[in-house]
């Protein structure tokens, strides 16, 4: 699973969190042995040794931590109540996880006015559960999608609204500001959440945010509440993966043009200030509640060492 | 070579206009006759033929009127006269051409200071001109090269720049605003100069100025005067032409996706508020100048019939 | 009453929820019979019949619903103890209303420096409130009315502001941007207030918002807490009325020309960028702390069913 | 006719013009006597009494300018050849200036696109001459017209351009932002244009722009080139006039609210960075382009004494 | 200890805050009576008079409250306990601040990425903090230090960064413009933090924030919790105190010229929109974060009476 | 005087120009023989060498142009009448700089309101000039001067204008954006005007634009047309002087801390987006138009060698 995740054959956001969850639970189910506190040892090199599998992910972390909370709030009395709140607790995840992408589309989708044309960016559990959601609404029919080099995850979302009823448009990336003329609202998702409401999100998210603000069309996110990053509290930048910079030209013209580097951010961050909104499974927040969304997660105290 | 000109064989605005004086003093060459009027006739069905080949490119149209004002301005005694005169006024136009990159190379390094990192989009030889230019005289060594998705013209900026002995960095088109913290300078080239100073360019031309603009990083347009468009003054909008769907995922996956359409325009139009000047073959302008420009070339009065 | 509400009788946001708040009062004090379970659910289908009237007032449901907590949360043991609670908590709100109107006012005119010279636009008894106190704390003389076509409200503005003792210049709406130079901070009510800050309030309050951010001007909005709406959070737009287009050019000139559309929205949004406080009965926040009010009012775990 | 200037009997700044034009050659064929310094005496005493009727009118000048300079140029050998003169340079202006309208409509059209949904402010021969023809070229259908407070000449161009065809929506001055972000361009004429490209125009034209400009809506004023004012260059401001208080709320209002000031300014200014483009009959020009015009019209050297 | 306070001699919020807590304990033990009661009106008179020292510094009141709250939270029993509450009080809060600062140096240099250039105005120890763990961590080499006349405050932050082995630039103010495209990040302290957000700070702060953001370079700013402002929230501005001329020009100037007038505003507000984040003791947050802040220090309910 | 341009004895660009002039009369006086010939390469060497005293300055060359123009258009056919012409020359463009200032001042003054506030930023005759015509036209009496570090050429305008009969405030520059917002108008001089219509002039000016920009308040450059700068045309920079660090700190503070580095430079550029109109001796015109000027003084063709 940990391998899984790292190489990327598990993919976005919601994903990684629940296969983390789920990687304990069978994790707790392997462990052969009758002392709780030897259990709990285990799991939390466990849970450790998942964390570092891939360390940009703050969806990765959250999960881990919910899961873990029911060891440490309330430590089992066996090996046997231990496993079971790991199992439980993992299981709770996956549902709440489920369950907070259908409510971000129910919410965000009243979001919209009948006839808005829409633009999306990458492809997004979060951002179609609201495009599916404001089409079977009778609201949005048009979507311009962007095929979002290199790894051009905007044809999978092409795909994924266009069986979903919607009339799509692809565009190549470039194109985002001719076409922003035409559009009324823009919503894409997130890989992380940070303190100040800024947003880490697939490379060119912030371009996309950039044209929307130029052109007053509204920039809504989808996010579920375990993308928000409680470590940006205490200062700690998202760090921005570079990936393989073969995604981009291929390994041939990279062998062949030695002296040029090729560069491959798999994020960028997304300022407050060019984002109307973020929806969330426990409401629609201006981003600049974002502080309130992790003090209710978190709670205060528990940010500092 | 009308058809390689339609064909896009022959590309970039430069090349298109040079192709064009050379067609119509191959065509003069092809005539047959003794009547002065005749030719001048055939040579206007000529240049009217190939007008209508690329009705999108300002340099094609600017191209012929040199040649065929040579015919206008003084009307030939005999067809051999009027032979020499297209055949000499397509001569000029060539080396005026040429030698305008060269100018514009020398002009716009001037403007760089030690140090700049610079960003290009699309491949201009006016910009590489000046970037070269800039190298040589010690004053840019790095250089940021997008991609521009669908057809990579970035790869061939790339692969000359990096030929020239600068270090190039290429990146896809959507990390524009995140290396845009790291540039100085951005210089691209254009398709064309309207009236009121906007440059039509390659499509993303204008998200890259305006992610420069947020920046505060000056942005500048390398084109030769040939490339300012007289008709714009009178009312025209310079047509986006929208090209083959292909381009960007394929026929095939076209094919497999008849529901979603794909559009593939190929050029955005850059407002004149975010360049900070236009080097020309004749000194280095406010965009807000290109009415001086106009004037200078067309005359005033000419606009209107 | 609901009639007086519906057809605009009673005006003002304020006003509407005391309304509301008496008119649960007396439909209690109408009802019939001894079975408390039955007293409940008539009260229900009033609050229900009332809540319909004016779809659009945020102030009628929060009114509707402090009344109507008093009975959910201490269910009666009888229809006499039903009665007096709803008796009294009407009357607290009504009470707790006119006390907010006062507070804002006292608080508002703090924000205030002397010399000052204000805008406002229709007219609203918080911001009144507070031009008048800053007035009698000897702080702001001078105010610019707008007159707020189509129905003139700012005349009402005119004549309460220039009754108590301010000097008054009365301007058409067009004149906004000319005047904006001689003015220091602008003042305005609000018929609700978003999740995400942005505030809903008589139509062309937006573009004296913008105005007054393009001169640097700060921009105040005075709203009762019971203005926030918490159904934004689960994602509602506050939906904006269209009124009678008579009241733009009069049925007669309608009749004269049907081939006009004539439309008449009453509210637009002001986003939260453009205002740099919210002065409330319980303090100055900025607008993005409307979540913080939201959340202290109604709680965070009521906003999803 | 200078009382029918003067009263606004005579309105819009091409019709004080072609008045003025008018009234010189009329005040000419009055003139009795034979001696043609005489004449030429009289005719200055004529026109610096039409100059002094409407100061604010840049139009006004520039006509008579116009008219004048035929005799200056050359001066008459005899009365009969002045007359002549005078009458013959006022028919040419009169008929310039009816031609510049039509031309202006025409190339103003071609800057419009199919589907164009237009919004103007009061009422423009130039604006509607746009319209129309864009509207007969089959590209807009519908336009959005604000009513123009005080004195409603919305209304006139809600009717011009409804009998043209068009499909107008009426609406107040204030619902201006809440409808921009459905139109894709914004047309008005001109009282007078600056030497540095701002606008003057009927009040609340420059709040038209400015959320124009939020939105990214092109802004496009109509105005022939006699409102260009060459007095501007020398460094005058053009003075805004201020027009009878009675004509926004009637005179038995402000008689009841004695200490209630009411200010009605009858143009305000436009900054030349929000303006996308000035089309004159002498072509589509930037606004800051306007020396451009100047520089024409009226020479370089002629700015200062 | 209340003058060396008001002359300024104990200088910069913090050292403010802590000697008043020092003052606090200091008059607690210089009490000679054996009565609590008259213990705890002394000691509030005592309050008092040393928050009348500094009427605008926020840092006083706020330690105040923080010592006072030990005798008014838990009424002492003797005069001796009451000694004892004031003076553990008094010394919790000297260590707390100075823990403040260390925290906010380590939290702070989070944010920041290896090689950034930095910029700083006037001296501040919480800024001087963060540079200087960034410092450490190897991530910032070069700083810009503001001169910040008048009173060359620069010139101590320049000795204090150069001695903890940052390379220093030493500029004058009015070159912030200049300078500012070279650097990646600022970092100034602050005086008081209202409740929109708004920072006060020495007088040119919100002039380098503007430019910063011109420039798309992060603005964050050092401050403890006991800087935010709860008075803000009733509607208080924070006064902006004016010191001495003589600061400016020397008394010799301003003698020789008793025409001139000469202003030393001490203070400017530079408002919520400038800053990315600010960094307390208690995690890096949005300015617009500043209500949960005030709310967590001193709760919502206490801030009417 | 070389060296009295050099060592900045004599300072200001017009004084400068003025003494470039005379330098080159005095210089002529002084050939001794009798070759025409050897009489102009003389003289083109003292040129030459006067041009390289002060290096940015642009009315050095161009006054420098302006008197050498007469040698060359017609080389004279003796010394004595080559002495008389550049004796002429030089003499005509001392009167013409002269009375450029006077013109300057009485264009600008039209350019204010009655009552404006005016904020000035370091020492320019043409500034002065405006702001004393307005102040005798009554229409301005109170003006900010910023203190201009490090030389403090804002004691020289105070005292200049306090004299003409304003009431001067001298601020720091750090108060720019403190007092801004009681500011009408801006007005400064310049060093060089680019040619596209960016201003160089004494450093900070950029950022007493940048904060009058935030606040609609209007800003003036007063400029003589020899300050701009045909060099710009072909791509030059105009280049930024470091001046002594020593004017910033004081020598000893330097030789005490040699681990901080200080730097003075003596410019920054205004981009023209910054500023309202450049007010000339020709007429006050949008810094757009500076080509026209260019063109005008050295004609279009003149630009390229």
């Amino acid at each position: 699973m940990r391998e899984a995740i790292r190489d990327m054959r598990v993919r976005g956001a919601g994903r990684i969190a629940r296969a983390a969850a789920e990687a304990l639970a069978r994790a707790a189910e392997a462990f052969r042995g009758e002392d709780p506190g030897a259990f709990i040892k285990y799991m939390e090199g466990v849970a450790e040794f998942l964390r570092s599998s891939r360390p940009t992910a703050v969806s990765l972390p959250n999960a881990i931590s919910f899961v873990m909370r029911s060891l440490r709030e309330s430590p089992p009395a066996s090996v046997e109540e231990g496993k079971r709140a790991v199992r439980e607790a993992a299981s709770e995840f996956v549902v709440y996880s489920k369950n907070a992408v259908r409510v971000i589309g129910e919410l965000g989708a009243r979001r919209f006015r009948n006839g808005d044309v829409v633009m999306t960016h990458c492809h997004s559990s979060a951002a179609a559960a609201v495009l599916s959601a404001a089409h079977r609404m009778g609201k949005v029919d048009r979507v311009y999608v962007k095929e979002t080099r290199p790894r051009l995850q905007g044809l999978i979302a092409a795909r994924v609204l266009s069986d979903a009823g919607l009339d799509v448009t692809l565009i190549p990336d470039s194109a985002v500001r001719y076409f922003m003329k035409d559009v009324d609202r823009v919503i894409v998702g997130a890989d992380a959440v940070a303190a100040n409401g800024a947003v880490v999100n697939k490379v060119g998210t912030s371009v996309v945010a950039l044209a929307a603000k130029e052109a007053r069309v509204n920039f809504y996110v989808a996010a579920e509440t375990y993308k928000f990053s409680p470590r940006t509290i205490v200062g700690e930048l998202v760090p921005i993966e570079f990936r393989d910079p073969a995604e981009v030209v291929g390994s041939d013209w990279i062998a062949a043009h030695p002296k040029v580097e090729v560069l491959n951010p798999a994020f960028d961050v997304t300022p407050a200030e060019y984002i109307d909104a973020i929806i969330t499974e426990k409401g629609v927040i201006s981003p600049y509640a974002a502080p309130l969304i992790l003090m209710e997660e978190y709670g205060v105290r528990t940010w500092l060492p």
